[in-house]
């Protein structure tokens, strides 16, 4: 979930300098927009120590107007506070119509903590966080717009930064014994901040994780995707204090230079090569394990899923037969994703996958699967906006309750450039054997590659869990992309036995 | 949240078989019309062993198409089912588009069954009802139409009936050691169904709680209800298979006979009066118990919420004096929630609620309430349907975040007949200092009668529960009405201490 968070994302001074004066304009006229509205606007900033919250915050009263803006903070109850519901408060600080509140800590910082500590199982945290999607549905409803930053640090970047506020004078403050054992507890804290964002990134608030360790890409991360989302408010529901359905908060743009833009997709090393002897080489070796490993899990009722998505042409068939091979046919099966079938059409979307989960000892390879809603049902239009953006947290659920069960979960994207997509659908279109294999749908497809880009990227930082965690594959070599997806879906389930 | 459903309701056999003939026509043909609608429909029946849900299903099977049913019960888990997650048995039962699945037992079940045995903790079983309540709202979402129905007994009629069972040769065989078992834990399921319906009862997926002793009665309630709520579905959204916001299931309207339409408020007497010189001896006794306990309970940090709503001129503000007339002024406060200040206009309706609550060791009481989202503001239009009918849930999970902060709630409505109230509107027009009483909205609100009696029915049914149970005070006499109300709030503080 924290991996798109950690590429290196960064703005020069001159990008920003040039992005600032349209976002400033963009953002006072959206605040006033929303003002003459009466929508109440809530943001909330999360995140790790030194991530640059309170800069965050001290930046916006410079680009907003002042006046219609306030922060709240929580720190240690007040007697007032003490005395009272743990909401209260929340309730009390909660922005009204026509202003933007802005929240440094929040709902969600103590349960957090408390379960980075230990003080609350993991069950308690699911029961807390119901909590809190209820009172955050509740606010939208409400008429509320909703936006929840995550400002992430790599373990490395909190040091470094917590290191820097030290060493000045002005900030050493901020640095107490309570930070460094915070930065001592990071591998917890990062796993019960994936749960909490897991359970509560709603169609309707949903969390935008933005990486914090450069300055100027955070801040005007932050910007944009406040403007977005306003102006987005604006757009569709100009006027209306209490919309029937309120918009959704949207996605950032990213800033324009190259390395502001980088995905999760960009940083799959396309170059990396194997020669075809050390691909025979490993290719037996891992298949032997794939054989004893299924074997064993079969035996250990443990089962599988292993899930293949990816470019057209990316090689999803070959990696599947490869995988496939040195298992016993009565332990698995490919359930390939096409067009649903008339019983399937008449069903939940998610009706046709669950039907296809493996026995206990088995594996299902799905060929294609539910992601399909947030892929081509998305950028097709088959699924409306609001159906697509709810469909993350149904995805987390399903997989979720898939891991309860201890099902083991592996997901792959196979990811090649478009040059060599190119490269490919040439190759097919000359050779009389792969003709069947190329037609005009993926062309169309193909000339959608900005919009399956952006809807990879974001079902990529929005579903890959600790527990469900997708592996982006480098298919641009073939030998390469089959021995990845053995490694993994092996070591996935060596893992588990 | 039981209580609406031990009034005795029942229906003669002329009544019912007078019914009988439209409510089959309708049935099916709303059958054909949400078929022709691809809308999938699922109909719950939960409730105590013997309470007839079986029965009911198969009076649905004569009433409708048995060619668009289908029934699904769930016994012990078979090996397919014991080897996938748990929601896979019933992922592959729901009825596909077009088709009406009914249910006996359910994801319910499971859950009940194992709080009632104290395999679970109160804190699991919300956990797993926020499981059930996000499936739910998965399948609403995606076009389905859920009836939740909850047949309930009396600890006396669930006796009763399992007695009669034994007797016959032909029924014997369903009562097993296991039904009376439960029958012993009855209180136990009681407590752990009102936390399940507490939690569940949403806007959308809404349990409609039927009084289960009277066959007719019962069949014919759940018939209706069918009824209503696959019209409502009909001509709100003929034609579309996934509407955007699926109309939520209606209230029964009732079979119109006195016996089968009688409501929690019929329950009340009315006729009962107190001497004058019972009501002073009683109040000064009660009185002196009100100040000493909250003083202590100002001691010991408990605190209390009083809460009072009922008929125009049915005594609350002569109630509400002769509550807080032995309390130290210091310790409590009376809130008058008359129309929203300027400030309190432009935050959620709950916030000017949430601000007021009392400080540890004290007592706030609201003259007027939050339960006017689901009376005034619902019966005049000031929210729209889907708002109050999502209030429900929104104020228990409210009271319910109170009770757990150990908060005392005692709620009260206030009640009178109509023709006292007329005689209490013409003694005001009448006597020079208390004209000022009387104002038209008064005779307007009186013109709606009916439709205030539904919805504090209504009210009273969804939200009145073991933590904050709802009093209806007997208000024709006011001497008996501020006895009861003394006697509850002090009964209750008491409890508490």
């Amino acid at each position: 979930m924290f991996e798109a968070a950690e590429l290196g994302r960064k703005l020069t001074r001159e990008d920003y300098e040039q992005e600032l004066p349209a976002l400033r304009a963009g953002l006072l006229e959206a605040q006033r927009g929303l003002e003459r509205a009466n929508v109440p606007v809530i943001v909330l900033f999360s995140g790790a120590d030194g991530s640059g919250k309170s800069e965050s915050v001290q930046r916006l009263y410079e680009w907003l107007d002042a006046r219609g803006l306030e922060t709240n903070a929580f720190g240690a109850l007040s007697d007032e506070e003490r005395e009272r519901p743990p909401y209260w408060r929340f309730w009390r600080t909660l922005p009204p119509a026509g202003r933007i509140g802005m929240f440094l800590g929040s709902w969600y910082t103590e349960p957090l903590v408390r379960r980075a500590y230990g003080a609350l199982t993991r069950a308690e945290l699911d029961r807390e966080m119901g909590r809190v999607a209820f009172f955050e549905q509740m606010l939208v409803d409400g008429g509320a717009l909703v936006f929840k930053f995550w400002l992430h640090l790599s373990k490395k970047g909190q040091r470094k930064r917590l290191v820097t506020l030290e060493k000045s004078a002005e900030t050493a403050w901020r640095v107490s014994p309570l930070e460094w054992k915070h930065y001592k507890l990071y591998a917890r804290f990062i796993k019960a901040s994936e749960q909490i964002l897991r359970s509560t990134d709603t169609g309707q608030a949903p969390w935008f994780v933005v990486e914090a360790e450069d300055e100027r890409y955070r801040e005007l991360t932050i910007g944009r995707t406040l403007l977005e989302g306003m102006r987005r408010r604006l757009l569709g529901k100009a006027g209306t204090s209490r919309p029937k359905a309120p918009v959704s908060a949207p996605l950032p743009e990213l800033p324009s230079s190259a390395e502001a833009r980088v995905t999760v997709l960009d940083r799959v090393d396309l170059e990396r090569q194997m020669p075809e002897k050390e691909y025979r080489r490993r290719l037996l070796r891992l298949q032997a394990k794939a054989h004893r490993l299924v074997r064993a899990a079969s035996e250990k009722k443990i089962s599988a899923v292993a899930v293949f998505v990816g470019w057209d042409a990316a090689g999803k068939g070959g990696a599947i037969r490869r995988l496939t091979a040195p298992m016993d046919p009565r332990f698995y099966r490919i359930i390939s994703v096409a067009a649903p079938t008339d019983e399937e059409k008449v069903h939940h979307y998610l009706w046709r996958f669950w039907r296809h989960l493996p026995r206990a000892g088995r594996v299902t390879v799905y060929d294609r699967s539910w992601y399909g809603r947030v892929l081509v049902e998305r950028v097709e239009g088959f699924a409306t906006e609001s159906e697509w953006r709810r469909a993350y947290l149904e995805i987390n659920e399903f997989e979720d309750q898939l891991a309860d069960a201890e099902v083991v979960i592996a997901k792959f994207w196979l990811h090649i450039s478009p040059e060599e997509q190119l490269r490919r659908f040439e190759d097919r279109k000359a050779t009389p054997y792969k003709q069947h294999k190329i037609t005009d749908e993926d062309w169309r497809n193909r000339a959608k590659w900005g919009a399956y880009h952006e809807a990879v990227n974001e079902m990529v930082v929005r579903t890959s869990t600790r527990r469900a965690p997708w592996t982006l594959v480098a298919g641009n070599d073939k030998r390469l992309a089959r021995i990845q997806v053995l490694e993994t879906f092996t070591r996935r389930l060596e893992k588990a036995l």
